[in-house]
């Protein structure tokens, strides 16, 4: 004990002194918020943390979570101590090029799962990572998180204790690290330990609380933490902000803010000057179970030609039929799986799937901790609540994590419920996000082969799927590429072409039999994928139609199929082109289906004089 | 008492007797949602609901929030029993052209204040309705939400709860409708009571929890909860989904159905069949004190060409002008207002600052509560974590309220902090909001000429300012209006555009010297309105230039100021267009803002070489 008591404050020491180098060194970054922490992590990463320095991506290893994405000079000031980056490349902490970014960044540093630095979306995706361990993997790794108090305010932080309890998950060890201060000014709840404390118990885990610089009472915590069964354990450790230089401890006006070269200078010499001890932790088990079975090709749902079915249904047929074929996909449901229809895979797959219930944060963090560990997740909900998870999504993206999301209910053919329901900015919202996969079917073959699709795409991709049954255009074991599009009507004499995707696909093909039996033939487009979209097939058409296009879509104006189409007609334009964008306009009410697409201007009326407008 | 029982009694059964007739009328809807919180509205509007139904938006009234907003049609059968609409008109639910649709929305029903249906929003509106009453009008309205148990899962509610704590909102109650069944099967605590009543305590609330069938125990706690001091209050409610038809009652699978006509006729007979009382409740003192002094014109700061000032900074300083002319103005902050400079705000007109912390949802909300009251709220963090609150914009817009939105720190120029800090995808989402106006300013000046007009503009307005400081290109007091642009650079001769906002701005005015000095005049467009944009310049600048334009921007390629330009010309096209996007296509990673700018090929170097490939 004596020993370790000595390592851990001559280590916590250097993760100071290395926080203040490597901050002033970059003129910039997080030097204090970095110092409160330093003796919790000394003594977590030289006892507990049970990480192969050598295999960060090892599935065995202990996770960590800085989801105070901040202090990542602390972080890289740990990777330095544990001989994982040189201290050169320390000191090139944020700069152009390095792998130490201003906050942590998985697309270039490989120590790190996730990206962090929105606050409050470590533990929820801690929560994806220890599901994994718990409940899929059978795996013993641990995962640590350490929180910022300020970011305790943010809602997805109790989601994430909320779930954390539900599912009994006692291999999470949060570690608040209460220094008091925020980014402008003290914190809402200051060093009242006992509140956070109350709060954490109150949403079913074990809290402790401890003095965070007591180096002792530190290791207590974690042993104690360890031993917990059945639930989490939060561990409320007062520090100071800036502990250990006099200069910045406990001082307002000094949050993001580096040291200038005398300062840093002083302080290092306060802290005892540099040292460069390098500390190994415990090795992790090798427990990890084999995988059983290598995925099968699935059998996915077949729907006949002229029935009808909802597409959200085919995503749940789709989705089952994947769960029974390869045992690396999960589902994650923010309790509507009966109306995205996911419920299909909890029929087949129950223990693969995962009830976040209403907390779209979490199931989008969730799924990003699932991911990182090498599952597939898909995850579904209403598409306009979605966007209740966009902070979520972007930091998917910035994570690198590779997540499958569905929203369904998607614009206003929903019909009665009303515009709270109805995802009209989904594409838009979707579209930008870096990366990312925007696929819109319309009738549930098609769906079917793009869910099974949406296994093997990198990055960030979306489905959307429509709540009424609309009727089956193609063929069973048809292909829609991404990137693909299908033209599902054309002659020679084309007056313009109809690009539409999803439910307005069948208004334009109404809108065709009417114009036709007018004389005024016209070429319909199938846009399944919004992104990337089909540039040479719209181009195509474009040139054979005299530039003539309507472009009709269930989504507001901004940001959806009707851009996306005018995007693939920037760079290499045509000659002549001209192009109706048919979208929702103003606010919608209640009704059926058809009296709001027709009231929204995206029906077949609507087309069928965008037509004649054009020719 | 025993005249009070009797007539809750007979209402409680008319409210579960209507939400019936309603929902089986329309054949869809939620009646047995309703039915479990009837008692709880029967005894609140008949003995505690301050309200004066001839004057639905009076400032006076006590205000109501069904956050669970499928409960909508208990709130109609409400407002019939107040004789604020017909039992014919409750018979026309969810039609089209109904007032009454399937979630309240106050576009067409002046007796709801907001919009519900996206759940978990109610709660965080009422702070911002209770700051107003509290903090700001003196008004002695109470704020009562409905809540459902399901929605008590999003994170968002417990921003709510700690909020409202933390502001010592005692003028808000919130009743939790806990029938232990959501969607799709029970919900995560059931009927635990103790847990949702600890939670609440933890969160610095006073809880009671009561059965919410018990018309006396309702009526006890809202007595007790109308006399708690400096803390709100929680009614945890144990209630029966469908209680009073035995069909229905406690049932799962009855989520969001409405009962068949033969169901509805023994459902109706079971309660004791119609009935069609009207009753009025409590009439609310008018006790608002007068606005002591109008709107003054404001003393904008101005700032001296040539010299350089960051744009965040301007939006502070315009802040600080608008608090001192007028009293409505108040800004709301998710704890960066020294970064935001929202601060200099807080140093003119503390009362009427208030700091959200990080909580960006509830910032968002508490605008919305605030603005519908009749404030004129500022809310601003970094543009990137105002996803956080995207699907609170989205119902802000549904709910018809008037907000302002300011996100700081756009685009990759923000430099060292690194892509979790840097909005990429703020204008995609912001124009993707139904009504929305977006404003991305260049210079000091034209910042604070834009901050005083987004006083004046309805709906949804969005702000988007930068990191660092740029040129004053402009003069103090020159006009920007919306849906303008300003023509920085041209000459009869020039060879192509270049269309730029805010950051990319600077990079066109390198580009154009370098140009120019190579014998390559160009014409150079300040966007600053990118929603909605200057249609007529750009047509005018495009057919000038042979339609040779360059869009610029620090953002995604998707959904931002290219394909806003490309909509411009998308209706009436103009002979020859052709269209270089320039945008932010890979991640991003830190640098100092001109590496970062140059990285994603949106600075003046990449603008040279896209106007040469052009010409």
């Amino acid at each position: 004990m004596a020993d370790n008591l000595s390592t851990w404050k001559e280590l916590a020491a250097q993760l100071r002194v290395d926080s203040i180098r490597a901050t002033t060194a970059a003129g910039s970054g997080h030097p204090t918020s970095s110092m409160s922490a330093a003796d919790l992590m000394a003594v977590l990463m030289t006892k507990y943390l049970r990480y192969d320095w050598k295999r960060p991506h090892a599935p065995y290893n202990d996770r960590l979570i800085f989801s105070k994405g901040h202090a990542a000079p602390l972080l890289y000031a740990m990777l330095k101590a544990a001989g994982a980056v040189s201290d050169k490349e320390l000191l090139s902490l944020r700069k152009f090029g390095s792998p130490l970014q201003g906050h942590p960044n998985p697309h270039v540093l490989p120590y790190v799962d996730v990206a962090t630095g929105s606050l409050g979306q470590g533990l929820p995706i801690a929560v994806g990572m220890a599901l994994n361990g718990k409940c899929l993997d059978k795996a013993g790794y641990r995962v640590w998180v350490l929180l910022g108090d300020s970011e305790c305010a943010e809602g997805s932080v109790w989601e994430g204790f909320d779930k954390a309890a539900t599912y009994h998950l006692d291999n999470i060890t949060a570690v608040i690290d209460m220094n008091r201060l925020g980014q402008r000014g003290p914190t809402e709840l200051g060093w009242n330990g006992a509140a956070y404390a109350a709060r954490a118990r109150a949403f079913g885990w074990h809290a402790i609380e401890i003095d965070g610089h007591d180096l002792t009472a530190i290791d207590k915590a974690y042993a104690e933490a360890v031993g917990v069964k059945d639930k989490p354990t939060c561990i409320v450790a007062k520090t100071i902000k800036g502990a250990g230089v006099s200069l910045v401890a406990d001082k307002e006006g000094w949050h993001g803010k580096a040291l200038s070269a005398e300062q840093a200078k002083q302080a290092i010499a306060e802290l005892g000057g540099e040292r460069h001890l390098t500390v190994l932790g415990p090795e992790p088990d090798e427990d990890l179970a084999p995988t059983t079975r290598g995925p099968q090709p699935p059998k996915l749902p077949t729907y006949a030609a002229g029935g009808k079915e909802a597409t959200r249904k085919a995503y749940g047929d789709a989705l089952a039929a994947l769960g029974k074929a390869r045992l690396d996909v999960v589902v994650l449901d923010a309790e509507v799986s009966n109306s995205t229809h996911a419920d299909e895979f909890k029929k087949v797959a129950p223990g693969r799937f995962f009830e976040m219930y209403i907390a779209e944060q979490q199931m989008v963090s969730a799924a990003v901790g699932l991911a990182v560990l090498g599952k597939k997740p898909f995850a579904s909900t209403f598409a306009c609540f979605l966007t209740r998870a966009f902070d979520q999504i972007r930091m998917a993206s910035i994570s690198n994590a590779t997540i499958r999301l569905c929203g369904s209910h998607a614009g206003v053919s929903i019909g009665e419920d009303g515009p709270s329901q109805m995802g009209l900015e989904d594409l838009a919202m979707m579209r930008a996000v870096c990366g990312s996969t925007v696929l819109y079917p319309c009738d549930a073959n098609q769906t079917a082969d793009l869910v099974a699709r949406m296994v093997d795409i990198s990055g960030i991709s979306y489905l959307r799927t429509t709540r009424e049954k609309t009727p089956i255009l193609y063929n069973a074991g048809e292909q829609f590429p991404v990137g693909g599009s299908k033209t599902l009507r054309h002659s020679d004499g084309d007056r313009a072409a109809v690009i539409a995707a999803g439910i307005t696909v069948h208004e334009a093909l109404k809108a065709y039999d009417r114009l036709k039996s007018e004389g005024i033939p016209i070429t319909v487009v199938d846009a399944y994928s919004v992104k990337p979209i089909d540039v040479q097939k719209l181009h195509h058409v474009a040139r054979a139609t005299g530039g003539k296009l309507v472009v009709v879509e269930d989504h507001w104006p901004e940001g959806g199929l009707g851009e996306a189409v005018l995007s693939a007609f920037a760079e290499s334009p045509i000659t002549s082109l001209e192009v109706e964008k048919l979208a929702v306009r103003g606010m919608p009410g209640s009704g059926t289906p058809a009296e709001l697409l027709h009231a929204a201007g995206i029906d077949a009326d609507a087309i069928v004089a965008a037509v004649k407008k054009l020719v």
